[in-house]
């Protein structure tokens, strides 16, 4: 880390996860042995990077799969049903095209011996007399201070920024009319990914906002995975700084790639808005995070002031301003707020299902009078994480499965067409549902004794199931999936339906009167709706109630950007939601425990699924495609 | 300056006074000649501190008249009709005891599973259901930070300190219920002098504010007597970063003081509430006055946001907010606009007028309806300044004069009583008022050739009146008032007159339309009312409709400290006054000139004087007491 070279480590470097594995090519390591280490493999130099240290020379290297390896991330936001262009119009229509730091070019009056008044209200006088800049605006002390001689210098011609969101205030005031030239930055904080677009905040109707778009994996991630090993970290002495400033500069990595992929100068971007989880935020404001993982689950603060932005280090001109989307509780956050807000479930009287699933599944249901909202520990199953071979899309990583009913082979596909070294969430799924369609697995998701096959076989971790063999993979290892990962995988599927289940019953509805089922987030693509609904992960409706969003929190805080009207809706949004605890929640342990079952304990609520499991054959939903 | 010696300098250093006289003791200065150093003297080693430069080893010593002595200061704000608990009391009742930034004791709700909404959410809550605290109030990321250990260490009990001007904001949050220990600083910064006091915020109806007052001179006079020198020594390079310095280095020392006498913790003070005029608030604050003192002669700005302390260098706690009272133009400040709030002008409907006669005479004029002011560019005679034995009133300054009608012999009193060394303002509105009524000098100014004395000789600056004769004096040389001091004098009491001439045309009225004619400023407590109509620097009225008023700059910071009512009044007030640019101003042109006679040349103006003048009488002022 210190020399910049970034490892996997789910669990932080604690010595849990096992994932990153390295090798000694030259020199020792002073290291312990761990278990996921086989002695063969620790003969032949294999190590946990975090376990170890180091003595002396040494050559280590990196092995594929231990690499943090931002190019899958360039595949970008992926929307099947809908398009980015489509709804930031849509909105935009509806809010009003007025950035959240407006830009307004002055022709200030001169002064003279009947108008005399200074220089600021000068200023303030020219603002009010701009259409749609009623409220009276502040002139903060940092505009103040040479403001005298860059008026005269600049003919009174100049250009002025406006915070239009909060207190009114004048940001940024420039010689010359330059409001032609004026942008902003949308910022999604994943805990994984960080994403971010360059926005134009000067066109009309009808014109694209989208200018450039770049991601990377958060910096976080060698201190930990999940939510959870960050607060930790941040717990420990000076790691709440460190945390901040590696997300800060994965922001910045990200900002001078858009500047410099669109050729836009940084003192033309007027604001900069992020949308995070609420650890995220907490981690990227720098403020303690400690009481979000400890019961009763109280989050600091879930909304943020405006700030300039070099405030907390972000690389930008002094007058550029930092927004943050509100969240609603520690587990959720301002990321699911912008999805829901740019989603339009809330200007819709029919009731909706917002998921988004990576490491907690976050879900919203309601419609344009309530939301209820809910967070469920769903586990980092999806990602790659208590999986033995689990891991994030990376090139190599195995997403789609298929597996012939007859000969039991399986079919893959991976990332990047790339020879495989581990299997990634949507990979997890299919794995799931074609095992339990072909029979190799019961509804317990344990492997029946009835089909047999060579690759089914018992393994150091139990009884697991053969998707390549050694020789076809990238880490000369085979890939299986263990009953353990079954467990872990049903757990999380169950987790996620349990939380919808508990919204909906407390809403007075079922699932059948969701009107539509919005999947964001950067796993949701990925997924095949019929599987997911195979193991019970999504319930079995029509296929055309299902929407992807791709990743819905930078859409939003992109609307936000450019439309202060979307982004007070997006506060309303966050305040109107109810949040329903289901930690030591009754009703939630009972709905989950019913969902540990393929697809669930309750056949009738999956009708199709178990016609194709009684009958063998090829399982369809009502409306698909295929 | 360097070595923290601080030497009287009208002019700022340039050669130009002859205020900063020197003795070499032993050693050699490099230095210049001066006019105003005679023969003898520069063979005795008086030398001007400015234009000498230390050579080598040398022994150098201030004479008490080149000396910036706070002592004088310290018979601190008088009040001679009004007294400055009962204006208090009276504005706190009518805009109500609720301070700028109110502390408020909270016991917050703990979170629990059924309500864990975010800590700073919490704060929000408990703050909304206190009286008075009806907005939504932004917490800052600063008193964010650590938050959620603070509250939980605290037990869920801590004090809140919120703006309630502005954007409401919490400034502070500290652990424990400490709302009863809780001040705030008022500070008036003038060109001169400053002056601060400590104020209780939790008292009840009924008790009084002021805890313990401080003043000194302005560190910045020795970068210049007024505020034109002080404007172009902050055009050098390094200038106005210096003058901040100083001038905050003042504002600390008091601050300190007043602490310390007063036993009060720095971190109980929630806010600091300054006034002053224009070119104070731009060097105070650091921003750019250069165009104060250039044709159309327009200021920066004239309010100033809401800041924290620390951002000016103010040596306060982190949650302590500094505000300003409004000015409203280059030469009508904050000073005046928090005197006329507080002088109660406002709260009339009869027409008064309000005076603060230092280096420039601000006047206004109105009621509760209307409000006209101006600045007439009076000149610093009343301060010293120009004239050839002027000074500030310190110890030793001659501040009462009569002179024996038959004698011609004057009888001097000085401030506490030491051996004389110089004529401060009160003094040389005596001695005209004084030479004019026994006929020493006509109504031009100029000595008559009737009244013969030995005392009226002619100098090498022209004929002059020797009032002590060099053997009764501290600084051993004669001292005189020239023909030259005496023009200087009727210019600056004529312009003072002309402008309120101007005002009152511009309001319809005549100066017996006057129902109070307030005088306010730390000179105006001293001068001899009577004296001042004879020399037709006041209006001759009844003399029960003058009101002194003292420090009125720093009293209406203080009701505003304690009352946000009373400081958006003077935002009001400051937003209503309309200002007349006297120069260039033909009308005030023939006011001057018409002015410029004693009393004036329009005699029927002042009917008493007139008479006096004429029947060689004692001159009395309807309602006079003597």
């Amino acid at each position: 880390m210190k020399a910049g070279v970034h490892i996997n480590a789910s669990c932080g470097g604690r010595g849990a996860c096992g994932k990153c594995r390295v090798r000694m090519a030259a020199g020792t390591l002073s290291s312990s042995v761990h278990p996921s280490i086989g002695e063969e493999e620790y003969a032949a130099g294999v190590r946990l990077a975090c376990i170890s240290s180091v003595s002396g020379d040494a050559v280590i290297e990196i092995p594929l799969e231990s690499q943090v390896d931002r190019s899958v991330l360039r595949r970008s936001t992926v929307m099947s049903d809908v398009d980015a262009g489509g709804i930031d119009e849509a909105l935009l229509s509806e809010y009003g095209r007025e950035p959240l730091v407006e830009r307004y070019d002055l022709d200030v009056p001169r002064p003279d011996a009947q108008d005399n008044v200074s220089d600021a209200a000068r200023i303030a006088r020219a603002l009010a007399s701009k259409p749609g800049c009623g409220e009276p605006v502040v002139l903060p002390l940092s505009v103040m201070h040479d403001l005298g001689t860059k008026l005269r210098d600049a003919d009174w011609n100049v250009t002025v920024d406006v915070a239009m969101s909060g207190q009114r205030e004048a940001t940024g005031i420039t010689k010359g009319n330059a409001a032609g030239s004026h942008y902003a930055i949308a910022v999604d904080i994943g805990t994984t990914t960080v994403a971010a677009q360059l926005l134009a905040c000067d066109g009309g109707e009808g014109k694209g906002i989208i200018l450039a778009s770049s991601s990377d994996y958060n910096r976080q991630i060698s201190f930990g995975e999940d939510v959870i090993s960050r607060i930790m970290y941040a717990g420990k002495r000076d790691g709440l700084r460190k945390l901040q400033e590696v997300v800060v500069s994965t922001v910045n990595l990200l900002i001078g790639e858009l500047l410099g992929e669109a050729d836009v100068d940084r003192a033309d971007i007027s604001h900069v808005v992020v949308a995070g989880n609420t650890t995220m935020m907490h981690l990227f404001y720098g403020i303690e995070p400690k009481h979000i993982m400890l019961a009763p689950y109280t989050p600091l603060a879930t909304a943020f002031p405006p700030l300039g932005c070099g405030e907390i280090g972000l690389e930008a001109a002094a007058h550029t301003r930092l927004f943050a989307i509100p969240g609603v509780s520690s587990y959720v956050g301002g990321d699911i707020v912008s999805g829901v807000a740019l989603s339009g479930m809330t200007e819709r009287d029919d009731v909706s299902l917002f998921m988004d699933i990576g490491t907690n599944g976050e879900i919203v249901l309601g419609n344009g009078q309530w939301l209820l909202c809910a967070s469920c520990s769903a586990g980092p199953a999806f990602e790659g994480g208590g999986i033995e071979f689990g891991t994030r899309a990376a090139p190599g990583a195995i997403e789609k499965v298929r597996i012939n009913p007859v000969t039991l082979e399986p079919m893959i596909l991976t990332v990047g067409r790339k020879k495989p070294l581990g299997i990634c969430g949507s990979g997890l799924i299919d794995i799931v549902a074609e095992l339990l369609l072909a029979g190799v697995i019961d509804r317990n998701g344990k492997f029946s004794a009835e089909r047999r096959t060579k690759r089914v076989r018992d393994g150091s971790n139990g009884r697991e199931y053969v998707l390549c063999f050694a020789s076809e993979t990238h880490i000369e290892r085979d890939i299986v999936i263990t009953e353990i990962d079954l467990d872990n995988i049903i757990r999380t599927k169950a987790a996620v339906y349990a939380g919808c289940s508990v919204l909906l019953e407390n809403g007075g509805l079922a699932f059948g009167d969701l009107d539509m089922v919005i999947i964001a987030g950067g796993f949701g693509h990925s997924i095949d709706i019929e599987k997911a609904i195979a193991i019970g992960l999504l319930p079995e409706l029509p296929i055309e109630r299902f929407r992807f969003m791709g990743n819905a929190s930078l859409g939003g805080a992109r609307v936000a950007a450019v439309s202060c009207g979307f982004f007070e809706k997006a506060g309303q949004v966050a305040r109107s939601m109810t949040n329903i605890e289901l930690s030591n929640n009754a009703q939630f342990m009972d709905e989950f425990m019913a969902a540990m079952f393929l697809p669930h304990t309750d056949g009738r609520a999956f009708p199709e699924t178990m016609k194709a499991l009684k009958n063998g054959s090829r399982f369809q939903v009502p409306g698909s495609r295929s």
